[in-house]
């Protein structure tokens, strides 16, 4: 039985204690925010006990911590926790600046304590279903793949402005799924993004539309295409077309209803946000972690990832700002 | 090459002419209908010479006649056409009655000319793939089969007059299309129907509403759904469940428009009616006809075929008459 | 917060207690089983306590019962627990006697207790959004149903043998579903029915593969399609012909990946079984018993439901043994 | 009733022969070609008399000419068709060179008559409703197209080497449709290609798989997938995203079955090819040709249209050549 201590309690740490608690391996045994009241009101309903971040890092009982807490702490916790030998599952990014993020994962390595960085859309059942058959031959060699992610609605302007802007908060998803697919990081990174959806982001100096297009040393091409604005809901999906076929994975519908009528034939929308459409991925990257550390094998996505996928999203930020490629 | 009279030049007639005039094999030598101008507008876009249709029989340059007169002439062209040595392909139902279409079919045998019915939906490319993956054993044996044959809106009363009522006029298509992919006729026919889209088709005696159920003498069990009305477009499916799997064949639709807003997604509606959904089958059709005359092979469907139909929608109607289960 | 004894820790039994567990409403007090250690071992992971049956509903501080056990204890429970003046929420069927059935709802209904039948399909997400659908008039007037309701593989026949047969067992689901759309229960019921999958099955007097046919006072149809056996899955569907369009409710797949080859496109299969499709249904079912009770309101699926469904069902049972159409 | 003279009896000659004889407004007069025995097999067939190129040219009673000759010739055949006072419809692309497009452009509208270049995907009946839906403001303002464009398998390398390379060969239909779509040519495009499918086109100096993202001056996005391999068919799709929502326009299928197996759920594949799936585009395309004669309306499609896709492809092989973004 592993026991959790969960630093962070807003709405992503609820998730995550969710969960934790569900999982028959693992035991939520302290909740730490530096918002009390938000660790209390979670703790309660769970059967866990409240605690400071400090003091969960410090508990000799507690083996393995969630880092759910803003991300300009990620890394000073990863180490904190890792030197005091837990186990650490710790959200996305690893950081904002890409230099804290080498430092952080050297610092990691050195207390030998697996660290796992929070990419759940590795997890998604149904992107998990496509590595699988990519992994199995069904399409061949990989050839062009394409990642279409777009956010229902924009994020308040207050949150863009703390974001690290559009590549480093929403695209590094996509990175990081692109290097899973792919296997590697691109040569060459070219990002086009632009304003349109929010003036309001615009002002901020961020992007909201935005196509990136990377290539590989071997010539494999990939394209990841983003907008903070989709009407009809949370859209992701992928598309990877291989020397001897294509996949798809596709979105998850809020309902299988279908009205036929003399205005055509009408189906439910994808569900509308991330919550939603990956609870289901966060319960199996949970599980993941918790096979990893009780078994000792490899963690399934490393500091290695998450500092590839911060460095593709400086590449893009580099690139959408001076209109050039940037070769990584 | 084959020289072709075509015996009626209305609606139907018009579909039949350019399957034969665009087919390499077959030269529309001669068209007839009971209303010259009908014939003669028919023949003049398409260089065919226009003649009665006694003439039409009469003529020895003629190898084959397609007949695509009114229902109550079917059986007296068939017998006057293949009396004259004529191959012939006619359209469906053979008769309204029965016991005339079983004195034509013997008639048709003694000359020995070849006579197939116009059962067009086996040429419906949807459907013969159906066809072939079942024969191909791709979902075992074939256990549960539903058609669903629903028509945009309801004929007018004056031609339901003269009809033969819902299961000989259209049903019978439905009653082909079982016996061809269950491989023979029902053991007990059951019909529940009901007169609930236009109260005028009710006062004509009519039903416009129905649920065929047939069960063999194997124990597989078909179900024939029937409406003269749905709202969206021509309806035409078949499901079957086999003992390995399913099989199932949809629409047409008009186009592959997917629209997503916050109302959802909506995508085209099947094409309207027949005509729109069954052109590549007529043209298929008359192909099979070619090389089945040419070759010398069996017809691809027969006037066992059409009788066949028509004794099981005789059937249909007395079960829905007299609330009885009919045993063939 | 209610207080929750359930009764059975069986298969659906474990389901329903992490529906009542996960519930903010509610609280899973006791669990009691004949077989003890499996009450044991499911409440010590959810922190309940163990009682007998018996103990449970006498306990003053229980204030809902969940009857989760074997079908030939319903009645008795039900009488038993309505009685002690609790609140119940009963699996399906209330029985395999109609007659018996129709005593306990007498009974109940003399205790002034509410009593809710777990049909849980109409809490399932899809066939919820259907008939919201349905009730906004999106396709006017309802005129003909249809349902399709396949299980992956037959049950063990010790099962069979025990269940009430086909009708009561499986297509009782399915005329709960007819009645709750179609608003009422049909005139006339006409069942088809064969031995195809298991001849087992049949030794035992059962069948496997039906065809339900049910007509309404006013002329409308449903039609109910069982089979024991679909090879890709568990397949449960509705579609419903309106005077102004059409419904459909379809599969949840196991995941969304097409996989395009010179092969064909290939999707996933509908998930497996009625745990992994209904298990949103479960926990939305639990939420709407608990707020009929806290609110005083009329329970969403009543005894009387139970009764009709179970009629309905022996009707079927009848007219497959018959060869007859039963009228109700 | 429109004479018309088709110069070039190859492959997409018949396509376009078989719609000229097919409409009702045009005839089909004179077929030339530079390899006579061509024209004379295609003329027999459809009552046309055999004609030299020039001969046609040069014949009073011929009103318009259907240019479907190899691209070296076009220019020169619309600058003598145009200046002998007929209408014309030409095969893509105007020519490989940008500066003869022009000079053509200039002679041609020195004449007077009209000249429609035949861009037949516009005509494709899901995209001309994608089209209408996007004219009609169902998904407000566009913002992020997506262009997918494979073919089934390369062409001969003998073919690539005259084709004037991927962009001006086969992305200028996409060019052309992005032009269509968004309203304009774009203000930078940038292409990525690689060789990938066959070294052999490699060995000519010519990609086979590539991206091309263009920007717009008001911000907006286009991206163009290429490549010359798909096994699973030809591949034509488009997606927009715009504010208020997002359409798609999906390939056309080789049937409507789907196969439900424990292997999962297989459908059909798209067509095989663009003679298959344009076909009606290609009847529709010579029926707004013809209207558009005859009413003096506009040309649907024009030589700007031509020469605008020329230089746009100009632009992207010039980008992909040197890897930098090139400024239109």
């Amino acid at each position: 039985m592993l026991n959790v201590g969960l630093l962070g309690a807003g709405r992503i740490g609820r998730v995550h204690a969710v969960a934790v608690s569900g999982h028959v391996g693992s035991r939520l045994a302290a909740i730490g925010d530096v918002h009390a009241p938000a660790a209390e009101a979670l703790a309660e309903g769970l059967g866990a006990e409240v605690n400071t971040p400090e003091g969960i890092i410090a508990d000799k009982s507690i083996d393995a911590v969630l880092i759910a807490t803003s991300t300009d702490t990620h890394s000073d916790l990863i180490e904190a926790a890792t030197k005091a030998g837990k186990a650490v599952l710790c959200e996305k990014p690893v950081d904002l600046s890409l230099e804290r993020a080498l430092e952080c994962r050297e610092n990691a390595a050195a207390s030998g304590q697996p660290v796992m960085v929070g990419f759940n859309r590795r997890f998604d059942p149904s992107f998990s279903a496509f590595k699988a058959k990519l992994d199995a031959g069904k399409i061949g060699k990989a050839e062009l793949l394409t990642i279409t992610s777009f956010d229902p609605a924009p994020p308040p302007t207050d949150y863009i402005k703390g974001s690290g802007g559009l590549f480093r908060d929403m695209t590094i998803h996509d990175f990081d799924m692109a290097k899973w697919l792919m296997g590697r990081v691109p040569e060459t990174v070219t990002a086009m993004a632009s304003n349109l959806v929010d003036p309001e982001i615009g002002a901020a100096g961020d992007f909201d539309t935005a196509v990136v297009t990377m290539t590989y040393a071997d010539g494999r091409i990939a394209v990841i295409k983003n907008s903070r604005r989709a009407a009809f809901g949370y859209d992701q999906r992928i598309e990877l077309l291989g020397s001897e076929g294509m996949l798809q994975a596709g979105n998850q519908l809020e309902n299988s209803v279908m009205t036929s009528t003399r205005d055509g034939v009408t189906g439910a929308k994808p569900v509308l946000f991330f919550l939603e459409r990956y609870m289901p991925a966060y319960g199996a990257e949970w599980a993941a972690f918790v096979e990893a550390v009780e078994g000792g094998g490899p963690m399934p996505v490393t500091l290695d990832d998450g500092v590839d996928a911060l460095a593709v999203a400086e590449a893009a930020t580099r690139s959408a700002q001076t209109g050039e490629t940037v070769r990584l």
